[in-house]
Parts: structure tokens; sequence; C-alpha cells
């Protein structure tokens, strides 16, 4: 059994115009009338591939199409939002993949005995609400509801009010329930498979994540008559730790990766000295015990930056994920399902969060990458080629019809 | 002749009562509700001192006090208009001891050869319409009127159309006309008067200032699956250049001084590597050389950081405005008029921009300043104390009396 890959790529253009940017990459924020949208064109494509629609609490869209039995379903899914300027193959894919699949099954008549299930999570970037995979962490019930529905983009919109005001407020408890398997093809978001000529990542689990913030407090004053000796510059000491964090990656060495993404300026004029500046800090290995090390390190290396300077600081680490490995039999099965569709393949790790994550925490859990060229994700250049997405298509295909098994 | 102590007092206390924050600072951006109430205020209280008010095209208000004889006045002034959550010092303090000094000589009955026209600057912060000083600027012939008029604020609102609104769109040509000496009384914005114990500062010019503006192109990626190895961050580069901005300074030393205010990331999220980011450098000193001589400097650090990240950049050195002397007999009335008043003063330069600089331009300018608390100055903890106000008052009194001459 394959997929259709005509289909299939018809699919990813039309979903993928939704949102799109001029310079064909996409901009579909979680919950705004774009991702209404592409929620809207989702469901009806899954209700004419005759699934049972569902949403839950948090827009988290559920289409699932009967076992034989009264078993708990095979999930497969991802997300359809994305970070601003993003790309067209971060989320989109795993969905499409995953209705492919479903597709495919019908067109070869052929019945599961577990039901499977595509599933659409809510907010998984982070990039409009905090925290990233929102809506998963609610189901597997490491965020509580409130908390998520209070989250608030930068305007001060409430999560909880736009999911109303797009009509994907649902009435289905956002709560954990027994699955067989979820199963989330991906694009890698790194160069591996792509340096190695391979088409599938049989992925073992996510690397430990670590989240911190920190505020620093200068002193604001007028940037022509304020000499440099009473300066305390809250950008200057914020410059120390960008350069203190590279650095940090480079001592250690190894997979950890390092990076300040977020940095915002106050007054942010011209003609001021910085008075405050707050950053971001990601810091990502397979190993825990690496970020534990590195932790008392940024710690260190903040302190000393906001010394020189003459400025204080709050350093907040705010959020921890430890390594998450994937279940055995499921990884197992993909691993099969690979080989079964003549990919070129290798077992890998996630560089990046995902629904999968949390979905890990409450069931057995698993996911396929494919390559992303030059090893670029959330930029308007992501891409993956359909030789790749065919292939990996495929393999999810089997491994849902492993998991699924047939009746 | 003395001012009135009591009544200088109680003006500055009135007319800071129109914008003022809850922390007792100011908030008056210009032609906004607020910049009306304060200019209304300020034309109630000339009309009361007998002053023939005017408005020209820009705004700028304009109340004379005859002279004796046929002659062009002597202009004292300043500007109403705060930066946001700014101080109750800057601009206004300058108005009100303008205001000030034509009510004392009204007290003495003092007639004056030359008339004393008390002048009120339209947006000199340039806090919410682009350039700074954008009124002095149309009056002096260096800023086209229609481009003034069409400068919008960051919603988009057009200058001339905010200046019809309030009510202050005059009829009156701004253009230049013959004038004794324009004198203009301000606060330091720097450290210098406090430090040294002193409540005058005799301005001899203003600094030479430069403004360049930096975009680094980095390849925005995921933080997460994208090993170091292969980053090309553009905040890495960008913090490279904000500790090298500060370097500079300290290599070259003597008065100049070099600010990184505004700094913007993009896409400026935590699990983003940033693919682009825009920088502001501005760069101060009393010598045009010492600015010539930083800025190849500055060439060169950008190129550095960015070869070292593997990024590229756009730098543009758009803004330079050469260093500004006062004209020597107003600069010799105003420290006459200072030891006259028995103040402890000294000679400094100003390190920010006035509209005293473009008055410069087309006739006898010059500035006295008194002294800042901590040298702070845009921003809510803005204070001068009384004691200094007072003899500030009583110099830019004793130089317009020197300068109008007495009838």
């Amino acid at each position: 059994m394959k997929v259709n890959r005509k289909r299939l790529e018809d699919s990813i253009l039309e979903l993928g115009r939704i949102g799109e940017t001029p310079r064909g990459g996409l901009t579909r924020l979680a919950l705004t009338d774009d991702d209404k949208r592409a929620r809207d064109q989702m469901v009806r494509w899954m209700r004419t591939a005759g699934l049972r629609v569902s949403v839950d609490q948090m827009g988290n869209i559920f289409g699932e199409r009967p076992g034989a039995e009264p078993l708990p379903p095979v999930i497969v899914g991802s997300h359809v939002d994305s970070v601003p300027t993003g790309g067209k193959y971060d989320g989109q894919l795993g969905v499409l993949c995953g209705l492919e699949a479903i597709r495919a099954l019908d067109d070869a008549r052929t019945r599961t005995r577990h039901p499977v299930t595509l599933a659409i999570f809510t907010n998984e970037e982070g990039a409009r609400f905090q925290p990233a995979m929102i809506a998963s962490g609610v189901l597997a019930g490491k965020i509580a509801l409130e908390d998520a529905y209070n989250a608030r983009d930068r305007d001060g919109v409430r999560l909880g009010d736009e999911l109303e005001r797009i009509g994907y407020l649902g009435a289905e408890p956002c709560v954990a329930r027994p699955f067989r398997a979820y199963l989330e093809l991906h694009i890698e978001q790194g160069p591996a498979l792509e340096e190695e000529g391979l088409s599938v990542g049989i992925v073992d689990g996510i690397v430990a994540i670590s989240w911190s913030r920190l505020t620093i407090h200068g002193v604001q004053d007028h940037a022509g008559p304020t000499p440099m000796r009473i300066r305390h510059d809250a950008l200057v000491a914020a410059a120390d730790v960008v350069t203190g964090v590279r650095r940090l990656a480079r001592e250690i060495g190894g997979d950890l990766v390092t990076t300040v993404g977020n940095l915002t300026a106050h007054p942010n004029i011209v003609n001021a000295i910085p008075g405050r500046v707050t950053l971001s800090i990601d810091m990502r290995d397979p190993r825990g015990e690496t970020l534990d090390r590195a932790l008392p390190m940024l710690d260190r290396l903040v302190e000393d930056a906001c010394a020189r300077e003459g400025v204080t600081y709050e350093l907040d680490h705010y959020w921890r994920v430890p390594y998450t490995a994937f279940a055995p039999d499921v990884v197992a099965a993909v691993e099969r399902a690979a080989k079964g569709a003549g990919t070129r393949h290798r077992h890998i790790l996630s560089g990046a969060g995902h629904d999968a994550q949390y979905m890990a925490a409450i069931g057995p859990a698993g996911m396929i990458f494919v390559p992303s060229r030059d090893g670029r994700s959330h930029c308007e250049e992501e891409f993956t080629a359909m030789d790749d997405i065919e292939h990996g298509a495929n393999t999810l295909l089997g491994a849902v019809l492993e998991l699924a098994g047939r009746a």
C-alpha cells in the first residue's frame, strides 16, 4: 500500500496558500483568521474523508476513522500554526501526511482493528501564545486549562477569547484518553538527513530543553550629554550576555546548542541609553546533565556581565523539559515501516520540542523525520523535496497500518 | 533686577500638571491634546503679560513685548512638548524662565530698545514626529514646510493634520527673520554642573553628532536542531557590534560618547536564531575630526563582527550635524549676566541638539544651562532645584536686558 503522491502534493500546495507570504513562506499565527481558514479547510477534507470530527476545549481537532474493534486509536497528527515568516512544511506536513495515510487506507478499502485518528493541535509554535505546545500540554495534564486560556499575546489578547472568536472553542474535555500510539511526521529542522543523503529519520527521542528569561535594569539617560564614565547601559550588558551564551556552547561543546532568540530594549530610541533589556536563553542537549552543567555557567556569566556594567538583573530559569524517550515498540514499528517502504533512513534525535513530547508522557509515541534543505526551518526558505515527503508519508502509512492492525 | 522666584515656581508647578504622569514626570507628546492645553495656558499667560501673540505655519508661538525702537527682537524660547515618560524641566523650563524674564521687565517698568519675544517651538523632541527640532528646522530653511507637514507619527497621523486639529496651524509664514539674539535656557541633561556644584552653564556650542543605521542579515533557523557549527546568527554579530561601539569610545577617549539606543531583532522569538537585526549608532564629540576618526573605526568593527559570524550587512551613516558654535557676543553677554547675578558658573558644551542649533544658523544664538540631578533627563526622575533655576532665570534676564538694551 502506498500514498498518492500527487494528491498529497496538491494538498500541501492548497493548504500552503492560506497565510502565504510574498516570498513563498507562511505566516499563520495560532488562532488568527488565517489559522481559522486553515482549520476550516482541514475540517472540510476530514469530513470528505468520512472522519468523525470533534473539537476539544483547547481547539484541538480530531477526526476519527473507525476501527473494527472497540480499541484505543492510533493517533497521527501535528499542527497548522506557524511562526512569523515561517515555512510551509513545519507542522502542516505532518497533518497532511496523516490525512494522506487515511486517504490511502480508504483507497485500499483497508479496515484496521484500531481506529485511526487525525489530530491537529492548537498553538504548537508558541510564537503567539506562550508556552509552545500549550494544547498538547493541557491534554497531557501538564498545563492547567485556565492557565492556557489566560495566555496572552503581545497585544494582550487572551487565548481563550481567540478560540471563541474563531469558532474553535470546542465542548469535548481536553484530557488524556488511552491511545494505541501517537505518530507525528515532521521536518528534521536540522542538517543531518540531508548531509547523509537520507529520506527518513526514525526519531528515538527529543533532547532536553531549558528556557531562561533575563531582565537587565540599567539607567535610562540621554545619549548625548551623558559621559561614558557614568553610564549603566542595559544593552551593553545584554550584548555581553549574548556573546557569553554563544561562548558557553563552544566551551561545553558536544551537542549542546545555545540561542538568544528574543531581545527587547527599552525605550529603544536612537538617542536614549537603554534603561531596560529583556532577553531569552534557549539551551538544548540530548543529555540533561549537560544542561545541569550549563545553567550555573549561565548564572555566572550573567552576573559577571551585569557587574561589569553596574546594572541589576533578574534571571529566571522558567521552563525545563527532560529528555523524552519514545516508546520502543513505536520506534520499532517506524523502523520496519521505513525499511518496508524502501527508504534510506537512520535513527536520529529531535532537537526541537513537538506535541509528540507531551503525548509521550501519556502513551506510546514516536516520530518520523524528513530532511530539511540546508537544515533550515522557521524561515521562508524551509523546503523538503517531494521524493523525501513521499518516502516519509509511506513510512507513516506503514507504521499506522502495523500499529492499528489490519482487521 | 531680579526674577520673582515664587511666581516662576508657581508657573512651573501649574504648567507641569498638564500631561503629568502618576510618578511625577511628564508625557506631553507634540500636538496631542495635552500639548494643546499647555499651549493654551502659555498663550493666556502671554496675553496677560501684554504680549502680542502670533502663531506661524508650523505652530510656533511667538509673543512680542515691543521695544522702544524699530529693531530686530531678542528672542527667548524653548519648547513645551516632552518625550514619553519624560520630565517637567526639559523644554518647559526654558519657556517659563523666558516668560518670567519678561514679567520681571514689566515689574521693573523697564523698556528695552529691541523688542523681546518669547518663542515656543513645535515638536522639538522628535518623539512623536521625526526629525527632532522640526519646526525650528523649517524656520531656518533647513527643512521644507511640506516635508514637515507630511511627517507621520507611528499611527500614520500627519503633523499638518494635527496642527490643524489642535488649532495651531497659524497663518504667519514660518521663515527666517532678523533677530538681535536667540537665547535658550535649558537643563544640562548631563552631570557636569552638579558634580562641580555650579548653578549655571554658559554654553559655547553644541557637539557634532553622527547617526548610523546597521542592518545585519543572518540565517533565520530553529534554535533546537541547528548545530552551532552551521549558524549565522544576526544577533550574535549585533552583540559584537554593541560591545565594539562601547570599546570605540574607550579607545578614542576624550569627550566622545557612543550609544546603541535602538536594537530590533527578527523574528524575535525564543526558539528561532535571529535572521535579521537592525540597530542604531549615535556618536557625539565636540570636535568633528573625532567623528571623522571614529566612523572608519566603526566601519571596520562592523565588518569584522559580521565576517566572524558569516553574516552580511548594510551600514548607513545617514545623519551628520557639525559642531555648532554660538555667537561670541551672545556667549559673552550670558557670561556677564551669570557674573552679575552672582551665580557659580562655568563654560560648557551641549551634548544634545536644541532649537538653538537651527537658530544659530540664521542669527546670533546662545544657551544657558542649569544642572540636572544625577545628570538625568528624558525620564521621570529629571529634576533641577529651585535655587539653580532662580540663578539660571536671573542670568537669562540679565542677558536679555543687555542684548535688548535699556531704552
